[in-house]
């Protein structure tokens, strides 16, 4: 896979998630898939993300910066949404909150083996500070 | 730069923070660097290191990825240090917490020109729980 096949391929991985397309997450992410030093496999992985946006009715991935050095991307997502109830352990209870992921991605045979991954849950506080 | 030379780069960078050898920062800092979003300039950046070291006595960065694509560099930074008093707006207080960084690079003339950051906060909180 060149640079730039490895651009499209998070390209089309990121509009996957966005359109909740979890039929086709399998062409994107290993069976064996580790995110967070859990081994969460497939299923998990899209059990995670379900979960997400069952918190997140209208969360959307943003790619705002990508860096590709096959087999590793790193990608910082912007988040730009209104989760319902608790967010991350937060009372965000439907509020809008604007927040990063910085996310590795090491790939395996084409697909996203391992994720190491950190949101910027100080930056919700912060915007729940300003929004009472 | 070739790919190598930036590693070389970065390692070299990572190596003048671990000695504290901040009469050097400006050989690997721009002089208007920007950090997250912040226009610090190379004292700013000093200072903050500084203060971060002022924090954290026996602060080391140790690098455990890093992905390269020039003029991007990304890595993935781990610590396992015992900050002094409060740290983050924890009550660390001298306990030993280890958590990770994923900071985003972009250089310019040869130099780090800007910086995404995101720290992992909650790993240290959870250090804390665990460690009364």
């Amino acid at each position: 896979m060149s640079e730039d096949a490895g651009r499209t391929f998070y390209g089309r991985y990121i509009d996957c998630l966005n359109a909740r397309d979890w039929g086709r997450l399998g062409l994107f992410v290993d069976p064996e898939v580790v995110h967070n030093g859990r081994p969460l496999g497939l299923a998990g992985y899209r059990a995670m993300l379900e979960q997400n946006v069952a918190d997140i009715p209208d969360l959307r991935f943003e790619v705002v910066r990508l860096v590709v050095a096959l087999p590793d991307l790193v990608s910082r997502l912007r988040f730009d949404c209104r989760p319902c109830g608790q967010f991350l352990g937060l009372p965000v209870n439907g509020r809008r909150v604007i927040f990063h992921e910085h996310a590795f991605y090491r790939l395996r045979d084409g697909k996203i083996g391992q994720v190491w991954s950190i949101l910027d849950k100080d930056a919700i506080k912060a915007t729940l500070r300003t929004s009472p």
